[in-house]
């Protein structure tokens, strides 16, 4: 069966996020104030052929943890849907 | 009060999408073989001051269409937790 898996990459919590921070000068300047932070990510979605839900689960971490994700500056999380 | 809204902003469906393309041949590169597709967009926190949740939704619909999303190429979609 196939799953579609939704991988959220985001940068670490205790990291500036420049690019978001950007986003945050462009959106006062376009006079949209109320916005107060602003963080970006990649968010992915994996078509995995598997078993069951778990094992998609397992393969999705496999290939965050490999691929999709650096650690030294990004976190991830995975729903299987 | 301060909701946080998540925006994601992905490739339109009718459109190929290189970035998930290329990890998709990372992917069977390291072994992993039963991913048979990958989508990459963006995921996007943003902390929004509002008087209400349908308020905060508002102001993050407004940021989309205006800076966030690029309407060619691109939809998102909105949750305010």
């Amino acid at each position: 069966m196939t799953y579609s898996v939704q991988v959220k990459v985001m940068p670490l919590k205790e990291l500036l996020d420049p690019q978001g921070k950007a986003v945050m000068g462009g959106l006062q300047n376009l006079g949209i104030r109320s916005v107060n932070d602003v963080r970006i990510g990649k968010n992915i979605y994996l078509q995995i052929e598997a078993g069951s839900a778990e094992e998609a689960k397992k393969i999705a971490e496999e290939a965050g943890q490999k691929l999709l994700a650096n650690p030294v500056m990004e976190y991830f999380e995975i729903s299987v849907n």
